[in-house]
């Protein structure tokens, strides 16, 4: 292991970060994931990212953050968009400095426009003026060498995902997506309907649901 | 204060970022600042920080943030460095995760090139990179009303800064620049000396060390 290259994986135990973690892997990647507690309502997400590290071997780091001031439905408050504000931003800062201390040279993200295009987050322009951040404000950057942001989803539709991830067996049984926090997935939420329509789409099978 | 502007101010507890939020106070901002406890030796500077909000009436949230990588003398390793990898990237997304929530449209930073022109997150090129990223990344950035990062002190020399925090009535003597984690300034590590210089070429007394 020591002599592959070495990424950050974000993961959260959703599907499309478990198929990104996979796809790192696939590509020859040292994988180090990084997960994060911030206090979400749908906490078997965090027990799902351990059970899909634990199956790839990787290293895993699980990170309490607080984010006192709310703002999203997702942290349980009656806000009804499904937004954290700077989430994704503050995600991917830790996943810089992580890269930094350990030399890593990439970092993946399962953000794709698709299913959320109204996050502002998620778009393709801000991963680009992430990416040219990091490559000013880390010392990687100062010495040309810098930190690349991955999403190889990005462009993708949750059906053509779903079909990468089956081709590369992803364990999506263990991936969680509901929103709502409870002991089985809702299948009412966002979440859930863009799962079910996505593995329809694909001809598949969802084994979570069985 | 609910008709004057919001800002959220990051807050150290040493001297360039109290005479930052006076500068903020000074330009009308309802000032909402940030501390954070991220482990570092010189625990002090927290203490500081609370105390110099106490005086200024301002809010403040103290964050704890876990950085379990390190890579850097001012976690308490043996790493010569005092660079913290990420560090303003992670303090500047949480600022900016705060702004969002609370519809602040400024961040102030303390940051400036004289002393620690090393340090790649305090480079006017990454400040200028940060924001960009900003814009894109933020609710508040796609409705283009985006979030501006304020850097007051970017160009100034210590002495300068001292001076114009003189003018303003800063504590200088509650704030805490020290590395060491002493219970009194060392003297000898290099905040201590650029302090000192700072101060000598001021003409002015540092009532912290009297």
């Amino acid at each position: 292991m020591g002599i592959k290259k070495k990424a950050i994986v974000l993961l959260s135990g959703g599907l499309d970060s478990a198929v990104t973690l996979y796809i790192a892997k696939k590509q020859g990647f040292n994988c180090h994931c990084l997960v994060f507690d911030y206090g979400q309502r749908h906490r078997k997400e965090i027990e799902s990212a351990k059970k899909i590290v634990k199956k790839t071997g990787c290293s895993c780091k699980v990170l309490k953050i607080n984010l006192p001031w709310g703002g999203s439905s997702l942290l349980g408050d009656k806000v009804p968009s499904t937004y954290v504000p700077g989430r994704n931003i503050i995600f991917l800062s830790f996943a810089l400095s992580y890269a930094e201390a350990i030399a890593a040279r990439a970092i993946f993200i399962g953000a794709h426009t698709q299913d959320y295009s109204g996050y502002p987050d998620c778009r393709p322009e801000f991963l680009k003026a992430f990416g040219a951040m990091a490559g000013k404000g880390t010392k990687a950057g100062v010495e040309n060498s810098s930190i690349v942001i991955k999403a190889p989803l990005l462009y993708k539709r949750k059906s053509e995902i779903i079909k990468i991830g089956a081709k590369l067996n992803v364990p999506f049984n263990q991936t969680w997506s509901c929103y709502a926090g409870g002991e089985k997935p809702c299948g009412k939420c966002d979440s859930c309907y863009y799962r079910r329509k996505g593995f329809k789409e694909a001809g598949l099978i969802d084994k979570a649901l069985c």
